[in-house]
């Protein structure tokens, strides 16, 4: 038997451990061979391939990054796309496929499966760690942790200057980001796109830290949105070129803290360096779990199927689940982190 | 009302999260008033006390330890101790109290409040994560973390010259650091307390390792034993004073490599820096979680019971379960890693 | 005799480890007893003490930030500036002035030593390494292992995706984060203050990166220019506020290289996160020999001057030399880096 | 010109990176080729190489140990060792060697360049610190590094449980690294291999610190040794196999403060970790400067030197000033640090 791995969407810490178990439990332990697929969907629709066997996944565990290279590829809207897909397999004699991927990559997966007959695994990938299926995604604890160690770092700064300072985190639907490393950070306020804030209660907030003798901390998921907020965040939140910048929010914020309570306010948008790297412990694991249970369903022969985290267990769902819906931040959990903002 | 909190055991990254949580939460939500207890049990059994409030809890979120101190007095075996803890509580006015601690600690809690009325809610705390009432204890991920940067730092070492790395990891009775950390920084073998290891085939093992141009970095638990292997371990796992030396089965088990391999081979023994230090993400997030719901119990009146996690809810179970079984790495789970060896 | 001690200016990492050093030489080998003032020169100047002894500086060592707070408050230019601080000094009964920080501060030193004889030793500090009376200043390699760590996470990132990642570091007029840590992150091109740029031949460079299968990272200082970009700057290195954004620069160069070379290029800023947290042990060593070194001066009388690191040796320099002149970056240092460029 | 490269005795973090500059600044400025030799001067002794060009240097900068392997092989004491490096140099076309290494490797490179005319440059390296011909050596900074986060972690540890914590690190015969992590990481006594330290001075420390309500942190390099000690040492330093252990005067120590204080103590062995995994920021600058300045002197003929640091200038020395003379710590710089202990 020969499979097909692919990594499709954003990177995220934890997709060559995923591989490298993939391979290594497919190998060694089931006699399969592989084929790499370059950059997403795109690697089977246009065929571009790269050798993987065991060899090839040594070292990578610690790596962040993917070594089969990422794309927001859609098979689906090109022209004869299945169709190439199903001639590259079989050009590549390639018999069944494990998509490595978040919500896109696994819907095209769910598809290619149910409606075309291609035999896929999915594996899900999120950083945000949105999805419903399952308890965590890897990658997550990674952002999770740097998130954090910047927090960490902010509160010493924030102090000496008496300023405070508001981090932006990613999270453009889901605030798990904000809310893990919020809380982890020791944060004095926590703004999640799930529920609009209020800037009089967050600049309340930041006037009762003050009055502590520490100085506020702000974390901000990207998506988090001020109540009745749009009209201003029109005007300003957008770049010289039109788009709406990705840092948007967390200047706003501190702009408006700064008009509102007269105390200098500083931002931190933390981007990229939330996704890169080597991953944390408990990613590689997740990462790996999720592998080898990712090649005993092909094995098995258990297409259509996705695995998840239940607890401690890994458990399959249909593909189709995971893409069924957005997991966001419950509001009693949020509730919960509510007694220390302030 | 007046709650009593005080930690008891082995330290744990984490503790000092537990502490904030109930205190901010206990004060600013339902108005209660804190006492705490140095050293353990030691603490209402001496009525040796510290001012715990708000402001006592500040800036402790990062830092390892407890402020607490801990101890592993026991008072039930101490004369009159269930009297004098009793006699101390009311004289400080204290209502119940929260206690963060093992098997040993939760025990006393557990007999406390089932036999003689003591108001006890429990916080588990456990670096080896082998308590099967909850899915995870707090201090375990940052110990893992800890573990896998050490192992991760071992890999290039042991390559450049062609050794194979010993590393011994905490684990007396159960192999969970050594399981997710040997996992998570690729190691060749591991070794738990859960199985006994043929030397033979650790060493079949290592040579396998060292025919791919990599060189082996075996993980072994503490508590992991050979078969067979009392007779040689009573020779030389002891120090000069006749102690057992918790360094003994890394540098027992790198010997025997040297002499069956004919390889060098050097151990490495993590010890404490493991359970210091600054908390992971994951712990701290857990920790404050436990703290938050255990004072919710104190409040509710729900006595005699301990927070646990399960999946990503946390619940409450009786404070007899945390003591009624060790959680020890499942065999499946073991043989799960077993296809990395070699 | 009683020596005040004040932290003024940007804060850095090595702060709290200067002091700690002040205090403990000076109370244990010389008897000195010791008052902090607050908020820099704002201290002396409005009277506002902090108790300061050996209890006081335990365990701050490791810790970001100072205990003293810091300010940019300018005694000079205040009405009776330098009368208040005499009398301040005189009703505190403080003999003589330990002054810890950059340029500003430092200058207020000088002239207040010089010019009305209040006895000052100075530490310099800047997390920009651009002060030419010193080999190092603390705070710098701690902000140098941040930055590089970022670019680490970035690089992987970059690949995965095959977009051109810059990287904004600070440096207003000197370019020592971006050229250490640019050369320690493997980046394919740095931009300094001190040579302006060309945004052709950057771009020539992150083509010729793509073209190794690698994907580029640009290191850019904060105050880093491009040749004749004045007249393109202006139009959108502004916030909507009109002012000149921080991130200005970062952003700009991003958007440059998308239009020219038709690849993808993501921004990062790193901001104060470069400044905050716990010093590397470098940064603590070098601060805490700083600290001795300072308090052996004012114990010898030797004011006016200020310690400085040469090589190994801690060396004093007069305090007008502090802020002489600044240190940028010698061009054939910056020259040593291109080899790694493209 | 084709240029051989190789890498000699105990695996340090840095070498990668000059690895790579020497490459990539040979190649391109220089137009160089390069052969890689294996493990040292077991390479040009035994013929075994491996290629080297731009491509196999990229990626290696972050990565700890050495993509050419190590060794002790001496080949001057192999028979016709100098011979049959000759021969195998010219074989491979080799006109001159880049040799990076400590004393031993140093030390073979200047009597190959001296006595028999084969054209050598040398790159400086041990971890621990302790050549007189330049201010630091590579790798030395990430082991301290590594060694100051692990003393942080037990001092939380420590205090948790009020007990001593010895931390045993590298240095044999040079305390460089004690000096540098114990100062940096706070420790309470620092124990060097150049001055015979007393064991009751040690206790008196110990117990000083325990009644600040704070625990005490030891530091001793594996090398110190006690006064009147070696009687004992010579009972309990050795392991079952009568070797003496690396670990042998942590733990000897540890028992001592048991025996004389009445409080517990711990030990922890540092060991390989220090000098494993990805070098710090100022390492990867400076191996990289080395491997750039090296790459120089070939280039410009100057054989027979050796590339060193003063200050912050790369400067070049005679090879046989390598080996000269061993750099220990300086007796005022350790009577500085003692204002610390206790």
């Amino acid at each position: 038997m020969r499979v097909g791995v692919l990594t499709g969407g954003g990177d995220c810490p934890g997709l060559n451990a995923v591989i490298r178990a993939v391979v290594r439990k497919g190998a060694q332990t089931y006699g399969h061979d592989f084929t790499g697929y370059r950059d997403g969907w795109r690697g089977p629709l246009e065929g571009r391939t790269v050798p993987l066997d065991v060899p090839a996944v040594r070292g990578i565990l610690p790596r962040g990054g993917t070594i089969l290279g990422s794309s927001r590829t859609n098979p689906l809207s090109a022209d004869g796309g299945v169709r190439r897909i199903k001639e590259n397999l079989a050009k590549d004699e390639v018999d069944a496929l494990v998509a490595i991927g978040g919500e896109d990559t696994l819907g095209v997966a769910a598809r290619l499966s149910d409606e075309y007959g291609i035999r896929c695994v999915g594996v899900p990938k999120t950083i945000d760690n949105d999805l419903s299926a399952t308890d965590y995604t890897f990658g997550f604890d990674t952002a999770v942790n740097i998130a954090t160690e910047a927090i960490d770092r902010l509160h010493t700064t924030a102090e000496s200057h008496m300023r405070a300072l508001v981090v932006e985190v990613m999270g453009r639907h889901a605030g798990w980001i904000a809310l893990h490393a919020g809380l982890a950070g020791g944060a004095n306020a926590i703004l999640i796109p799930e529920q609009r804030f209020d800037v009089d209660q967050v600049c309340a907030w930041v006037e009762s830290r003050f009055r502590t003798r520490y100085a506020p901390v702000v974390v901000v998921a990207e998506g988090a949105m001020p109540k009745d907020g749009e009209a201003v965040l029109k005007d300003d939140s957008r770049d010289s070129f039109g788009h709406v910048r990705l840092s948007g929010i967390g200047e706003w914020l501190a702009k408006r803290i700064e008009e509102r309570t007269g105390k200098e306010a500083r931002t931190t948008v933390l981007g990229h360096v939330q996704r890169g790297g080597t991953p944390s412990a408990f990613d590689r694991w997740l990462a790996t779990r999720f592998g080898l249970h990712a090649i005993d369903a092909v094995h098995e022969g258990d297409f259509g199927t996705m695995v998840a985290l239940r607890g401690t267990r890994i458990v399959r769902v249909p593909l189709t689940e995971a893409t069924a819906r957005l997991k966001t931040v419950d509001p009693a959990l949020y509730a919960e982190a509510g007694v220390f903002f302030g």
